[in-house]
């Protein structure tokens, strides 16, 4: 069958669901686009292969994930004469949203393009931009985005985090901040970790690393808060990543607070030769298990 | 009975409730303070006298609200006797949120003071400055803020629409922008209205006045709404508020969209003048109807 590979860039809000992949009886972001896919390509359920680039856990949230699809030319020409209005693109989006969205809202498509060849959405991203807030305060607690961020129990010192969150960048062996599975790499570039507050006063991460082993965003955001209440010192912090063993110093915080913002993908003319290299680095392991997330 | 008179700021999330005012059988924001005023102060709750700055309406949500309530001196001293830490007004405050929140978070009191003298949370403003947010764009919805941004099918013209809103600044009669009651005046100044996009793309109004008659915000809006697509011409717009009767030519639109975001004090040693003046200028008219909002 002749395909067209589509990207899809979409939002969660992850509160109603079991995490983004696909579970008997348990409603995943995954289960609903593939539905939605099925319905509107007229594929059988089962042969809608989406790939993504971050799997997110029970109940974190996404404004920027990315996904791919391989889809039937054939149909995808159909819907694109049958059109009313607009790019192909955009009434594809459209008529998603409309087999999705109706009932709840907590999932759109955000856009929909034809990838560049040798695009995918999991191996060719550069990095993944993470997002953590946190109110400390009752005065930054903004119920209408409870659904989104921690609500915590006494002040943080909002500079000791930052700084001892910029002393974690860099490439190391991460092994402290991640959930271990076997084979599976803990060596990660981790581009940006810092903390600020935003003009309400809500703590806010931005965290981005080539990739992330399991947990890892939870974990680094939960070892700052610790250094942020004073129990923990930002040398100690670091003294922990550098023993590379699995830490218990400080508990992982909550999914609610946590959001992929950005998947980075290099210029369209490098995607292919990105997701080449990534597939060639992972093969001294087991390519069973899946070191990008 | 000795009292304090207590401000209180608080936030809510307005899609639960069915608006500000207690009303039986039905879950209100007023009530759910009542309650746990009534507990911590251990009044009877029908003595509990709550008076707010800007009555909402169902599905309308705030981020600065304010009221005022007259409690016991005798109560509100033992209360800070027997706190654990922090202030009087913090403790308060904590107690009241744990009194409240606990169950779903969809009220949190943002801040307790003790009001200066002559304070009065509804005859103090010297304005209230309301918040619309619209997402016209599937790359503009969040899902994560669902609960307070319309989701708009078409696109709007946002220059269109920030123009025709600055036309309609100033003292006016906004009859054509109030649903009406009778003897109630609808002459306002509006200080600010305007539409910009904010970096996601959400288009976001800011509405400020010194009150607002009843629905006025939600028609300002709908009036906007119909120049950005093309349906009104922004000259119609500014002859709908000169001829001064209730419009027809677009819809008021959905609450869930709106937030109270502000209200306006003067200094401390004005507040007393200025809720005489308010009261004041009401008089000409039958003092049970309420003017102001």
């Amino acid at each position: 069958m002749e395909t067209v590979r589509l990207r899809l860039d979409l939002a969660y809000d992850g509160t109603a669901f079991s995490g983004w992949s696909s579970q008997p009886g348990l409603r995943s972001i995954q289960g609903v686009i593939d539905e939605a896919l099925a319905v509107l390509m007229r594929h059988p359920k089962h042969d809608v292969r989406l790939v993504v680039a971050g799997r997110t856990d029970a109940g974190v949230h996404a404004t920027g994930q990315v996904v791919h699809v391989d889809v039937s030319a054939a149909r995808w020409r159909a819907l694109s004469a049958a059109r009313r209005g607009g790019t192909a693109e955009q009434s594809f989006a459209r008529r998603m949203n409309g087999i999705i969205g109706g009932r709840s809202g907590d999932v759109v498509i955000s856009r929909v393009s034809i990838a560049a060849a040798g695009f995918d959405a999991r191996f060719s991203p550069i990095w993944r931009r993470y997002e953590y807030r946190i109110a400390d305060a009752s005065s930054a607690r903004d119920p209408r985005r409870r659904s989104h961020t921690l609500w915590h129990t006494g002040h943080l010192d909002v500079g000791a985090m930052d700084a001892a969150a910029r002393s974690l960048t860099g490439l190391h062996d991460f092994a402290a901040f991640c959930k271990p599975r076997e084979r599976a790499t803990t060596i990660r570039t981790l581009l940006e970790y810092g903390w600020s507050r935003d003009e309400h006063g809500v703590l806010v991460a931005a965290v981005r690393a080539d990739a992330f082993c399991h947990s890892m965003v939870r974990s680094l955001v939960g070892g700052a808060v610790a250094v942020g209440l004073g129990t923990l010192e930002p040398q100690q912090l670091s003294q922990i990543l550098t023993d590379a063993v699995k830490a218990n110093a400080f508990p992982v915080v909550a999914a609610k607070g946590l959001t992929l913002v950005e998947v980075g993908y290099p210029a369209d003319a490098e995607v292919g030769a990105r997701a080449a290299l990534t597939r060639a680095r992972r093969t001294p392991m087991d390519p069973a298990v899946d070191p990008l997330d």
